[in-house]
């Protein structure tokens, strides 16, 4: 096996398809939205990206069948947009890695004729949101147009993320930016601690006005309830005593 | 020295052989199978495979002469079933180790023209088992049948083992995949803390319906009543105040 | 992407340059010095370094754009001095890639002809440094006039800095001498706990003395006046009991 | 820079030379007797190793020159007998650096005609060495005569030492038997806490025996003298209360 390994599953032609990136993160904000687009359009897999950089590891399915840990391209029609979705378990391990990985990522999204791409995360506020106020805050390339990405919701603020992007969504911005590639980074604002399915329909938003595409939500909110209804209890178990909000150690527990 | 630096110190003809894997794991469950299996039906060493991956380290033997670290392969002719087994103190170090490494010992194996594979292994439960009730779970490449394996005494559960199957037992599964090989994992559950001589001989029991062979279980039997004196005298020792199981700082640290 | 990829800006011909090495360190002193070189001197830049040893990251700028980690070489023209100073926000990651970078570093210097080199840093101290005597220490290349050091105002001192020095600074001596770079560190005394504009001004003023050239010292100054503001209020906080110097748990947190 | 570079200093004709290796270990008893051995019989630097494996390090001598961080090979003519004695500051930082590393040693040893060669340790007993007993145990490789080393004061246990032997020692026997040479390793009982030269000084005398040379131990005397006065303090320190020897702890302190 090379470095990186890519087996071509499907090759189907493209319209001006649009790169969606949604690798596990901050509050795992990106791979909902990603899986979401890719279940809600009944995506069909076109790639699976194999790399010596994963874990050695294998995931068992229901039928007790063993599957190499890979990332996953699927393409979505969107109501007549094509997407070309990359999810999956993991980041890169290496510094290293997540350079010739994300390389290996955009020469993919390259090859389908992707021009424009957008890597999805959260950005962690260390509380929890309150009164569903979920903003969504970008970073970009220097030709994507800051004006059509505030019109379409996201908020840019100053020094913020403090501490830059890292890892495989930083790295399309930063190497797509070398190879042309208009890029925008939508982050959802999140806790940190759990993961969230309210920050995800926040970035999805986003996404349907930059896109023009319409998205079902019902499942991503039936997975925000279920997320409430855990730390509801949370909160009751804390109880009598103090302020409802659960406290940073509970919260990362469930994280 | 390469990467990895093979040594050919036999090369027997084989019918039909079977790889069996069990490297040290959780447990050291498969390891004990295997070292089992070679000791029993008095096993052939076949291949060395050294590497860079693993420590740089010699190991010292009873007249003081030593050893550099390496895996071992066997020819074992278990009453006419030829089988290829590996064994060795180490897994790889790295990631890419890992992978690099679990290929070369399937090349190896397909060398010696098995299609068939067993990785062993131990999935922890994180308590003792109780009443010598042993069961052994599997995971399987897609073309092994699932029926076989059942009748032969194994059990499949949905979303066991959780997090995957780490390392060179995953990789036999899920490179193996990749290359044609019918291969499945066979865990023995244990507690995780202790050497478990009767987990491997949960799994072994298991080997014997599915290899069509019989193995002399004494040696392995006297090495779990070993184990049982170590337990029965923590419980001493552990004694009047309470509960009479060993706490699990007391276990691991005879792990 | 290749493990190190330099951008070339701009190709400015230079006359007796002499290179600046910046990067962050103890106290960020080095960091400190060459960015004001920079900003006072209106530097040009004329590449951008970057390595898959770097973290796999971005920095947003004002307007929301992101940038791929690197280092960057300005030239720098001060008072007819030229200089060719690196900046940036890393070291390397790894042992060799520290090995691999400074040998990049050291081609680009060469490549604009420069055959000195200062590579600026901080001897961390472990207390508060009193009454603003900031000494500089220094360590050479073996062709490296040790008097024309001392008359520009360092200290070599035997056995200091005790463990030898350690990245990109260490290598640029190390490496620089083995082919035939004439090159001294300087290292401003500094706490080690915080960010050190005072000791960067001891630094500057030796650097000056070696270069024969004038540098506007305010901006450093003010900084010095807010880390100063920072520290007084520390010593209020810890306040009535004790000796009015900062506990080093304290310093640390704002280091 | 290479991943090792190895420059020539000098190169004499050498009569049946015996390679010694004496990096850094436990209780530095190795690095202490090849020093010993450079510095009675006033050696010659013949090549220096660099790697990118070793820290990113230059060592600061007492004219303030820095050097870049290397191993050295220092010929030694020991009262005819020719030695090649292998000292530095480090191990390699990786388990692949290691291997590498050695095999780049082994070489150079070879290109000298060393057919022989002593990998000198500690061997850690985890308490400090009562009534001057040093023990010296032995490993060796399977051509190297067992009853010759028992005679010149080694001794071979069962299962020591337990772990095997970690680190370029290790290797100079594992990767030296693979190419033919002839080698033992003579391992000093030692706390594990303490530089310890009357560690060495057993070592010694065992090699005095193996290479029929005679050594002048006064130097090694006494930096044992200064070691034991340091240990009487910390026992003094500890004082009135209880059992004279130090605890653990404080004998790391000074490890």
């Amino acid at each position: 096996m090379d470095d990186i390994d890519i087996e071509v599953v499907s090759d189907p032609d493209l319209t001006d398809p649009v790169f969606i990136e949604g690798l596990p993160g901050v509050g795992h904000v990106g791979k909902l939205v990603a899986e979401h687009l890719v279940e809600e359009f009944d995506g069909e897999l076109v790639r699976r990206v194999y790399t010596t950089d994963f874990p050695p590891q294998v995931t068992v399915d229901d039928d007790g069948v063993a599957e190499l840990t890979h990332a996953e391209f699927h393409h979505v029609d969107a109501d007549g947009q094509d997407l070309v979705v990359l999810t999956g378990d993991h980041q890169a391990a290496s510094n290293e890695g997540h350079y010739t990985l994300t390389t290996a990522f955009l020469d993919i999204a390259e090859e389908f004729g992707c021009e424009r791409a957008f890597a999805l995360g959260g950005v962690p506020t260390g509380e929890l949101i309150e009164d569903d106020e979920y903003d969504v805050l970008a970073a970009r390339t220097g030709d994507t147009d800051r004006e059509e990405l505030e019109a379409a919701g996201v908020e840019f603020r100053e020094n913020e993320p403090a501490g830059g992007i890292v890892g495989v969504s930083g790295l399309v911005l930063g190497l797509g930016t070398r190879r042309g590639l208009s890029a925008a980074c939508l982050m959802g604002e999140t806790s940190g601690y759990l993961v969230d399915p309210k920050s995800a329909q926040a970035v999805l938003e986003v996404l349907q006005n930059l896109l023009d595409i319409e998205v079902d939500f019902s499942d991503l909110e039936e997975r925000a309830e279920e997320m409430e209804e855990v730390v509801g209890k949370i909160q009751e178990m804390q109880g009598s005593g103090g302020g409802g909000m659960p406290s940073e150690d509970e919260l990362r527990y469930i994280g």
